[in-house]
């Protein structure tokens, strides 16, 4: 299934698959390395070396023959494909602890997104700062998105609040959302949402464990 | 790709998609409903209705005709097929914020995993209690595991700290492990590890914001 327009054609798999390949890469682009095979790609990814070969093809990675393929080139494929190369900036709603743990995360800047404020309604988290990220409150979402030109929502509120907060950042024009609240959000059709949802991981888990018994 | 035994036949996308069917299906079972169609079931999941009716044929939900498939049977179907009718018992190895919103997270009894002890070896951490969950020292965690017979770790700790935790864990006769450190981790064959990689779907993110442009 492609969620994407008919211009990309590239199954959404292939996408979810493109950071791995990139962690892998820089490993690699960090020791000197220049070429690199499916094979090798597969061990360190648990993903077949075929699908690996058809992935990195599909972004047009470039390949020296049968010595495998570039990994500089390899990684700015990647990382023009999804548009890595340039940071867009996003800001969180909802600073409680997964939010916490998302500001914390360093690893962002290299996946494209620089979260840049955060917004919440609780007293004693307004003010603060999460890794040098202020926490300003949610009634200055309006005002902040507009001021500092922000494009991705980050959302980590509880599932009550999500439609209500969903439907102020679509009122301030916001056009992608990657919502971690387990509920679906009603948006108009030009709005982007990313449904993050850890239920499908731990439902992935759960059916190996029973095939395995 | 299968990443299933044989016996099960299912792809892992189905699975994924299976706790958003469940979530719909127990809000309707709550408001008193019978029967749902495969397209009532899209509009809430934005799944098409073709690919729902096959993923709930594949569990065996069973279905009225043409009337749509029967509430509280697909529940029970899919609960049975992720085996959430049964809690596993798990514990979650590092409770800083990640942690402690997974520790937080009351949901996941509703699929299947009760986490009944957490381990942490920051001082400040070992000792407290998160969602009435006690946190231990990371030292006990071989007493512990073996003493409430515990099957699935949940691993929230950073990077550094992956793969050494993972080996105790292995030599404590652990068989499934779900990482949330974006870090493969080696482990013996027998020794089940779900990834879950939150750069997945910001991948997913990005590319259908660069379609959209």
């Amino acid at each position: 299934m492609s969620l994407f327009h008919k211009k990309t054609a590239i199954s959404v798999q292939t996408v979810r698959r493109l950071p791995q390949y990139l962690r892998v890469l820089y490993n690699l682009h960090a020791y000197g390395r220049l070429l690199v095979s499916s094979t090798e790609l597969a061990e360190e990814t648990q993903v077949p070396p075929i699908v690996i070969k058809k992935d990195l093809q599909t972004v047009h990675a470039p390949s020296k023959m049968r010595a495998g393929f570039k990994v500089q080139g390899s990684i700015e494929a990647i990382e023009n494909f999804l548009g890595w190369n340039n940071l867009n900036k996003a800001f969180l709603v909802g600073a409680g602890h997964l939010g916490a743990a998302l500001l914390g995360f360093s690893g962002f800047k290299n996946h494209g997104l620089e979260i840049v404020a955060a917004f919440d309604t609780h007293p004693q988290r307004v003010g603060n700062e999460i890794n040098g990220i202020h926490i300003y409150h949610t009634a200055q979402l309006k005002s902040i998105i507009s001021e500092k030109k922000l494009k991705i929502a980050v959302l980590t509120v509880p599932v009550s609040a999500a439609q209500g907060i969903t439907d102020t950042l679509v009122g301030c024009g916001i056009k992608a959302i990657w919502n971690f609240a387990p509920v679906k959000l009603n948006v108009p059709a030009d709005v982007i949402v990313q449904q993050e949802d850890i239920a499908a991981g731990l439902a992935e888990l759960c059916a190996r464990l029973k095939a395995h018994e």
